[in-house]
């Protein structure tokens, strides 16, 4: 069978790898149907993702059909559509102990520390693989994943009804995490610096969207909060000069989420963060939010359909990172076919 | 009657006041028995607390005997013993109305923003005044509101049983947080530069002292979590480094309360805070947190007397002042007595 193989930085290849076989009883094996491209992927590619080594089979967005089963595997059938949470723990570290398994002591993400979905075949543990209660569209069951960083950002920010919530970039996980707030009854402000962008937001239900190029955001949030600060704040943009902005616009009892993971330090004042007795909170992965993203694609709640701007089939992989490369400000997903 | 005031920085003095009437039935008068001088009273005495105006009657930590009360007053009566919380808000900013008036966005706290509690009687709305249910040592009733900021510190620290805790610092702040900890069932390590301060945090519980002057504390965090990082960690210390700190030993999914003041910015990068999914909260005054301090000085569990060191009558306040000037090292907390 193929997969797309990141040989080393800017080499990626199209190989030819052995179809995996069941040979414990609690696995199972999925036809991919569909990836999307993250960007992590694409700092696996350029070398630039600290976590990776190589030759690395890419891919953690993924989803697909059932093709065969464990004889443990109770929960899932052959024809089942699927999509595959990548994150391994080992459920023993205080992480693990305390619930919070994506972040684990000695964590594993699929196509990261390990090889991914990105091929036409995968094998996982039982446990890795949420169905979908019904049939749904092949192409977008690979975009579960990103959902479930949204959804993430929201229960570590405590996001609920009635919160106003700042969403700083409308990149994927900016608006993957406004639909959640938005299907949660939040009002949601959002900014990017690109105005198709913004756009899009508009259509996953963002109630404000600032272009911050052109427009400026303080005066903006204190027409959004009645001059009362901004009581959540989701920095997506994750530089060191915006985590220290969302520092300053939150309110008191504030809460911000940061998912950056840059090393450049941010210039942090304690008085800040006790004077208005903030709650910042890192959000990583997801922690058990397959299943609750599944529902809201059923349900149609959520719209992955919005969120897939482009298209290509897996064996495109070169013409699809070119595009992301040369039209950045066009793409928000990009999905890979495996039919 | 007389009071303490702070006319302007570093010129302190016993003044005639006026003695307080009641006016709104809402009101309680309190004959002042005891108050604690707190770093932030020194600040102002300093002239280093930003917050403070002068003329200013000082004193936050107070407590003591119910005198008269409104016409409206049901839950007291004359002759109770009683500690007040020095704590002012508007009730109806986003803070007010989440819940969190402590910080209110025009919060006042007495003895900082108006005038304090270090005066022989006090005037104060009835909602600020929590009960004794039987008699209590009337030298030790204004020592409940440090430990109303301990206990809102394990508040935001969720601390609770079975947690593993870092208290930088042994100061009064960290001395009341060790011991709301060990009431709550957590174990706990604290540190400080002055080994006398340490024997008191063993008398109050705790598991086990670092003299970080002497000993590596990183060493003895890796000892004391099996090598697992520290699962909740406070810093009493408050420097832009002690926080710096906190955030390299936080295991993953650890928490870290911070109370510092200080504008000195602390270099905080987000792959710290993301990669392990940190979360960071300031914690300020308290939040409703007397009745439940009170219930711990009535059962024991909570031992005013131990923070006690040192002990003066509120005229002698020069004294005072030079004692912790002086001998920082052997004062933990001086009680000025009214009586």
């Amino acid at each position: 069978m193929r997969a797309i193989k990141v040989i080393e930085p800017f080499k990626v290849e199209i190989c030819e790898v052995e179809k995996p076989k069941i040979e414990n009883q609690d696995e199972v094996i999925i036809k991919i149907t569909s990836g999307g491209i993250c960007g992590s992927d694409i700092g696996i590619y350029n070398g630039t993702n600290s976590l990776a080594t190589y030759p690395r089979i890419i891919g953690h967005e993924f989803g697909g059909i059932v093709k065969e089963i464990g004889s443990n595997v109770t929960e899932l059938k052959i024809g089942d559509k699927v999509a595959i949470d990548p994150v391994v723990s080992c459920g023993e570290c205080y992480a693990c102990r305390t619930g919070r398994h994506n972040v684990c002591s000695t964590l594993e993400v699929m196509g990261v520390h390990r090889d991914g979905g990105f091929k036409e075949f995968i094998k996982v543990h039982k446990n890795n693989v949420h169905k979908f209660a019904k049939d749904f569209d092949d192409s977008l069951l690979g975009l579960v994943e990103p959902y479930t960083i949204g959804m993430q950002i929201n229960a570590r920010g405590e996001i609920s009804k009635g919160d106003k919530v700042l969403i700083m970039g409308c990149g994927p996980i900016g608006l993957c995490t406004l639909q959640v707030a938005k299907k949660s009854g939040a009002e949601v402000m959002i900014t990017d610096i690109v105005a198709e962008r913004l756009e899009i937001a508009k259509k996953m239900g963002a109630d404000k969207t600032i272009l911050v190029s052109k427009e400026d955001l303080e005066g903006a949030v204190n027409g959004f909060t009645n001059n009362e600060g901004m009581p959540v704040i989701v920095d997506t943009v994750c530089s060191a000069s915006t985590f220290e902005k969302a520092v300053k616009l939150a309110s008191p009892a504030g809460r911000i989420v940061v998912i950056g993971l840059t090393n450049a330090p941010s210039q942090i004042a304690q008085v800040d963060i006790t004077k208005k007795e903030l709650t910042i909170v890192g959000s990583r992965l997801n922690c058990n939010k397959f299943d609750e993203v599944i529902s809201g694609f059923e349900s149609g709640e959520l719209s992955p359909e919005i969120l897939k701007t482009h298209s290509f089939h897996f064996t495109k992989i070169q013409d699809a990172l070119q595009l992301i490369k040369d039209e950045p400000e066009k793409v928000i997903k990009v999905v890979l076919n495996f039919n």
